[in-house]
Parts: C-alpha cells; sequence; structure tokens
C-alpha cells in the first residue's frame, strides 16, 4: 500500500514534499505483543499501518493497563512520532496487537513538512482530535458515569436469568435499561469486544470471557 | 490587549491574514457564572482571554462535574470553536468562573486561515496538545490511580494529628508519604487551590474547604 494512500489531502503537497515522505517511509513488521512506543521519551516515527492492529494504553504505577485506542488498516499512529510536538506531555504505550506491518515515518522528516503545509498540519490536527475524543469518551463514560461497570453486571445479570451465554437483546434495549442512548451502549459493547469480552451479533450479545466481565463488573 | 498578542506566530501570517484576525475579533465581556459553551453543537467563537478566567469541565448525567482545564489571562480557548475540527467529538462545557474579557473571532474565519498557514495550524495543534495532555492526565491521576483521593484523605490526617488547618510540610515530604513524585503532588496541590479546597504558600498547605477535601477523601 502507497504512503500517499493515507493522506487524502495528498494532492495539495508539492511534488517535493510527495517525494520526501514517500522516500523517507521505510517498511517495517513487528510481531504480535511487540511494544512499539514507550512513554514520551522514544520517538519511533509515525507509523501508517499497512496491516495488523496497534493498540495504544496506559500503564499505571501498579502495572495495570487501559486502552485508550487501537488504530488498524489505514490509520496512522501519531503517538509514535509525539516528539514532534512539543505540548504532548503524556506516556502512551503502543504495542501490536497482531503481527503488523506499517510504513515508519522519521518525526524530523515529518514534522519539518508539517511546518511548511497547511494541509498536512490540519490533518494531523484531525487524527490528534480524534484521539483526543477516544481519551475524553473514556473519561466520561468509563470512569466517571461508571457505565462499563454498569454495563457488564448488566449482561451478568441478564445471562444467569437465561441460563444463557447468549443474550437476545437488542442495543436499543439494553440502553433503556440503563439509561442510556443506543449508541452509548452500542460503542461500550464494541470496546468490549475489542478487549475479547464479549461476541456482537446481529440482534444478540455472547459472552465469551465470563471471568473479564465478572471483573469488570465489581 | 491586541489580537497579536496572543499568537507568537504572528509575524509568520501574512499582512492580509493579520488584518482577518483583528477585525474580525469582537470584544466580549461576560460576567462570572456565564456559560459560554456548552456541549458539541454550540460553536461560539475562539476565544483570546484578556482578563478573568473560564473553566472547561465535562457533566455527568447526575450533574456532577469534574473540570479539564482552565483558562487565565493570554490563554486561548479551542473548544468554543470545536465545530472547526469535525473529528472533536465531546462535549465540554465553559463557564466564566471569574468575570472575563476576551476576543472572539468567528470559526469560519479562524478555521480559513487555518486552511491557509502552515504556521497557525500548527500552533492550534500545539493548543490541542496541551489540553490533551491536561485530560490525559487527570485519566491517570485522578481517575485512574485516584491520586486526589490518596492526597485528601492524607491531609485530612494530618490534619487531625496535627490539631490545625496549617500543614507545615513540604510537597516532597507529602510524595514520600504517598509513594509519587514531588511534581504529581505539586500539580495537583494546585488542582486542588484551583477548586478552592487549599490555600498554597511556601512551605504550608492550609485546608480552607474541609468539606469539599472530605468529599475528595471518601
Amino acid at each position: 500500500m502507497d504512503v500517499s494512500k493515507f493522506f487524502p489531502m495528498w494532492d495539495k503537497l508539492t511534488p517535493a514534499q510527495q517525494q520526501q515522505l514517500s522516500q523517507s517511509a521505510t517498511s517495517r513488521t513487528e510481531k504480535k505483543g511487540t511494544v512499539l512506543h514507550h512513554g514520551s521519551v522514544d520517538c519511533a516515527g509515525l507509523f501508517l499501518i499497512q496491516s495488523g492492529q496497534l493498540r495504544a494504553y496506559i500503564l499505571s504505577d501498579e502495572g495495570r493497563e487501559i486502552t485508550i485506542y487501537r488504530l488498524f488498516e489505514m490509520d496512522i499512529c501519531l503517538f509514535s512520532a509525539s516528539c514532534m510536538m512539543k505540548s504532548i506531555q503524556f506516556e502512551i504505550t503502543i504495542e501490536a496487537e497482531k503481527d503488523t506491518e506499517f510504513w515508519s515515518i522519521p518525526p524530523d522528516v515529518y514534522k519539518q513538512i508539517m511546518e511548511e503545509s497547511a494541509p498536512l498540519a490540519n490533518y494531523t490536527s484531525e487524527i490528534m482530535a480524534t484521539h483526543f475524543s477516544d481519551a475524553m469518551w473514556l473519561i466520561e463514560q468509563v470512569m466517571w458515569k461508571s457505565f462499563d461497570k454498569r454495563l457488564a453486571a448488566f449482561l451478568l445479570e441478564e445471562s444467569a436469568l437465561d441460563g444463557s451465554n447468549t443474550l437476545k437483546i437488542t442495543h436499543e434495549a439494553i440502553g433503556n435499561h440503563l439509561g442510556t442512548a443506543r449508541e452509548v451502549v452500542t460503542r461500550m459493547l464494541r470496546y468490549f469486544q475489542n478487549e475479547g469480552i464479549v461476541k456482537l451479533t446481529r440482534g444478540s450479545v455472547e459472552i465469551i470471557d465470563t471471568k473479564k466481565l465478572t471483573q469488570l463488573g465489581q
């Protein structure tokens, strides 16, 4: 997959800038489980995901993790090049969750082009805004409103009542039970699915890791 | 205070862009307690704070609030113009915490210049990165590590032991008690101070709102 495909505003770069981005990019492949970036010190490069899956998370002193967002094919990983922006002052760990193939662009090359090109600067801002929104969503739903706990407890209760791990229930019905909008239920169920806790199919929620769900519900 | 003073990269704007920013800015004054922006729909303008104080917070369904960051003289309020970036998808409320005087720049004017000017786009990115870092700090310290609770409990305990609301203790000593770096203690104490819970002076911490501190410590 070409580097140009990752940038919807590619045509607004000058030929020289396009060439710089393409030529500086090196192809990397990392095995599942590899830590690609850790903390605010490391500054490996801007990653363009060709295939596989990355996970960005923060780590507590006690070694607990919380996932902030995931990156899939065609996504750009900004925080592996966080040194580009001096105001990014938090520590995030980025790990390959599947075998992952990606382009890596050196931070100094990318930064230099961003300083010249408003379209690239604005596009980079939008990527950051997306991650910011994910983080704010976590603050609001997971930590602030404890919606993850409430949803986990509800699913376990329903499963016990039904005597089954597969719940035939719509997201809207769950929302009505918990006083939350359907969209919030859907998003949290997808978060659970990405964490390997449930499996979603049309019209049903299957619990595949009761232990994890129980831990969440406590 | 001139609009130009708010932008360290002002000289890198064209004369036309400088004029557009200056001329589109309108001066506003709002009383303490006024809500200037609410949620993701409202898009009042980009605010440049001349004097006073704004607070950005999120609101839970039950009406509880959590402060994400504060803005003081010379700061720029980006999220009152969040419609400029389509990827900002979270709801934040911005309120005048003191009588506040500020310039307001229409989002469409600012956006247009940002689309032309890489220096303005990058500067705006840096502002967003600062707020992002504040939010991540909150996730890490307040919610994830419960450091606010632990610090509140510690201050109340010390106060009871000393029989005084004024604790003669350094931030470093507090950090040693709680197994945390001095910088983290200082930052959280400042957060408490901004919330009107403690007053900090050299070498001491004065508890001025025991009730709020007790609520936090629970």
